[in-house]
């Protein structure tokens, strides 16, 4: 008998396309003016430097082990196993979150699940914990943000997968399934999905000056007078605009 | 609207009573012969010295706060507050387990919230976090397990009720609604309810000689003789127990 | 030649007992609707169980220990142990709040200082570490909230005092000299100068219905009615004033 | 066939005294003028407030459990169970120092072994971890300066106890079979046995003021004038030494 | 007089080929089924990426640091300096294991002990703690499992060298000298020699499938289908075996 | 009205040029010998593999947010932002030292502020918390040594910038206005101004016959023979000296 679990729902491509363009570091900056004060899901850390993330998330919930309630082992009837079905239900440009407790001698997924999520076009996955075949993994073009590795497999030790796109607490930040993640190299934050579409029109408004005072400041320039931009330079600013290439 | 939570359900007095002979230590040495290996919710400390509760798990789970998702200050709308809810659940005898993620600047209960628990019978509660108000609550009877206290309100910092009755992630053990607590001055252990009644049939066995042992040990008796008592020491043990009075 | 340190500023004495009537959890839950997240000094215990004070806090800031910063042994030239000076600004009335990095392995006063302390009328030392000599030290008199005890002296390995009353940070919570320090079984709060009257204000207004309401919550009246008092209970509740005595 | 494990050699009773005269407070800070930075086992805590003890330390190690290791349950062969041998080896006068690896899950002894232990004359116990049956162990009478206490059993969950008398690190600080360990509220000390007659000496020299200078401050006294004694105060001790009855 | 320590024995060549097709991961898994719950050392990380080494422990133990035990400073006598001494007994193909007590402020090897132990065909180190001169470490060839680096030298805060081929608990996973590691990118895994026969054996029998499940994941294919590899699809595989060169 | 901070005095170039040759490991060890126990700025890593600082330090100070001390949001009133001021008051040649209180969740500086100071000459950034726009930073050729990246800007939690050029305590470590910075890949060392003269005519004393006993080593040479230099290898060594171009 198979497990039922709820599908996320998933936001325009445009949506996607959007944060992309913002970057983690944006994105935490303007939450925090609407009134989320901290969406940095903290101590997870980039195994794959350089990726960047962005897309909807399936979660995975981890619970301590009791033996009475977890008696399987690995490879016994496979598909008792919940890690298995968050990715069952992830979809291509997904991002799988899972709250692993903050555990760090249990493997959440080995190279041959991640190798399937990949053929799945999935994108990476944020684990408040450790994967395990991470030389494997690292080669397979997802994006890994982990607390660390581990030869461990997922339940050899104190956790064992428990719930499947359920709110999620990972790393210390609420994560409901279908939010928008934005993963880089500063590391993964969380985007309510109620809030994606306010967030990108603030985000939108600054910044056409950005890249003229980050010119001026690496030639010398004056923090005061580029950073943020002041109105005595104001018409420089107008001037090289004209000189950029469309 | 009411929020609607199902109630748990509760064991025979008989096997809270069976419970409260046995303590703690004697049910987390026997469960792990039974195969869970650590029944202790470890880091949750007595704040009640002396005090002994054994009893069923109401149980309360925080979630880390996200300014979209809780709103409410904290005299707004008290019905919308879960930890209310899981006290108006509880009934006399109970135990109210909340998985408070740890965290040391959150009291989960103030002494009217402990008193109304009170006035209901409640027995305790296991706390992997805080309460406020401590100078009043240990006046009022019943038996604390935390990790601390602190002057701040319940959703004051980093967290915020989320369920009621639901399994819960209690200092590191999952406890299920309706799983049985043992707490004493040694810690808080919890009993699977699945499991209880083979755990009172193996705990009853042996400890006959344990008093008879204690006091030999006591008057400088030798260890190898007394504990576990050996073969040479039955008849001086059966000469003891007939002077024993009943 | 001696050190120069400006004494702090001294609230009226009706200031220092409006607060002491409204305890920890008020100050922290009405200063949190006022603006400050958490004025808890998370971490600090109460070493003197049952003990109450309030007063203005003369700040001690320690160091990490540089060899050729602090030189000095514990017993040569002492006046140039700036533990001492401290005490020196001390009246009575005063608390002493000292950042000591939340080290475990320095005993930042001992009980020739704390006696001291007390022969001037000092109410109790808020200590992000430790004291020694705490045998004697808990006979005194004064309130001790600390992180522990030692019985090491206060440079005996890597802090030393580095400044007096000098805006501190005490268990992650910054305080000015001359802020209102108060604290009890629940832990100490820092009161900002500046706000004190504003919190006083607000705190006054509740709390006439809280000792009818706790009484009938424990004879197990319905928390819905009696907290907060909802409006049908107030007639029963007026008819209960009544029948207190003044 | 019996573990042969070495007996430590035990010092003159009148060391142990002169040790008990002075405390922790003051073994620790001459211990440091002498060369030893820091002798104090930080993290562990007095759970029989107001007990002092003073004595030769016997050892117990405890290493990681490796199932290939140790195979044994709690009561199959007695004999085997090492942290049985460190009681053996116990003397009247005694104090068994565990290194249990900080580990808060493992009780490393059992009220039937501090009662036997009790029933030899040992005088207390410091373990880098817990105990279990705490509710009767505190009624022993022996000291107790540990981490904390726990339900489960010695090797219910990570380490086993491996070696009897051999050096041991408790909280991080070396302590050799034969030491002496001097114990109190302010927490336990380690002098190592080749230093405790110069420490004996050196510690004797001062003091004789300091009954005098702790009355004078608690009188508010001047900190400057006595202590340590100024010479300004010297004629004024030298008449209050007169008052004094022998 | 020389320091006199035992060799370790050393496996045959076979055996650590056999171990160095396995892997970490799958060593840690096939152990957890043979009994040994844990046998990563957690925590320590790969300062070599890309490195993988195996072969046998030669241990080093350090001790907290007392003043009355170890009094050489680094350039004295360097024949009294046990780190030196666990270099002397390794051999080419050896890894040493250091229980360094997880202390991030010593640097247990610098660069000239590592080009010693690299000219003798040193394969590797496993520290609970740190090294120094990582700058030229890195370059030299043999794999660093660390917790970190450190300009300081090995005895230059709280620790010292204290005994050779020794049993050592290094990252809480007991080592005994002589037992075979296993180290990658996943991290550092202990085989206890008596088990490397057996786990061996039960390694070699799984696998076969592998490359081509891989291979099918990555295309898309079912997760049921294909891992672990379902009897529906084995034609399919007996297929793929055929196109494959040998 | 400007903030007045005082600018730090910068030592001779010669003296940088020699602390460079020498390197943090040398340095450290160096330090120690001269009476500083650890100048290891522990726990901060680089994040520039490769990358070497040696500078003058201008300090920044962090403290925890409190609300009344710390209302600006981060674009108004940029000059109120006492971070920019550490930058305004930075050289070519220098480094930024951040007390940020080990801080992970407050990213001190973002890319446009690291580009102003490179643009300045500035070398890097030692700081015991955060940055944020690590894509970008990386790429800007100044050193980072960090605990780590968020996305979140400076004062988005929990602490805020409070002062410019005033000691700090940076990981621990003391380190005053205008000390030296040692950063390599070791980690970063604080070499306090007044014994810079001094440590470098000590650091310059040795190590002529290194190279040759790295050779040695690297060939499999004796460590007893080569390291360090025994007379017995001094004829080689002479001899290898007059093989070496010069």
């Amino acid at each position: 008998m198979p497990i039922q679990i709820e599908d996320i729902q998933r936001p325009d491509k445009s949506v996607i396309e959007g944060l992309a363009e913002i970057g983690s570091a944006t994105a935490a900056g303007v939450l925090n003016r609407m009134g989320i004060r901290d969406p940095h899901m903290r101590g997870i850390l980039p195994f794959t430097q350089g990726k960047v993330a962005v897309g909807p998330a399936v979660t995975l919930q981890f619970m301590p082990k009791r033996e009475d309630q977890y008696k399987a082992d690995e490879y016994s009837d496979p598909e008792l196993q919940l890690h298995r079905h968050a990715l069952y239900h992830a979809e291509a440009g997904d991002i799988v979150v899972v709250d692993a407790r903050g555990h760090m001698g249990s493997g959440v997924f080995g190279d041959m699940m991640l190798t399937y999520f990949k053929g799945k076009g999935g994108l990476g996955v944020v684990i408040d914990g450790c994967i395990r075949d991470y030389p494997k993994a690292k080669e397979l073009g997802i994006g890994l943000w982990l607390k660390g590795t581990t030869p461990n497999f997922h339940t050899q030790t104190d956790i064992f997968p428990y719930a499947v796109n359920v709110p999620v607490a990972c790393a210390d930040t609420l994560v409901m399934p279908g939010d928008l993640i934005v993963a880089d190299d500063d590391g993964a934050v969380v985007v309510p999905i109620t809030m994606v579409d306010a967030l990108l029109e603030r985000a939108g408004q600054h910044h056409e000056w950005e890249e003229f005072s980050r010119q001026r400041l690496l030639q010398g320039g004056e923090l005061r007078r580029y950073y943020p931009l002041h109105n005595d330079a104001r018409p420089e600013f107008e001037e090289w605009l004209k000189t950029q290439s469309h």
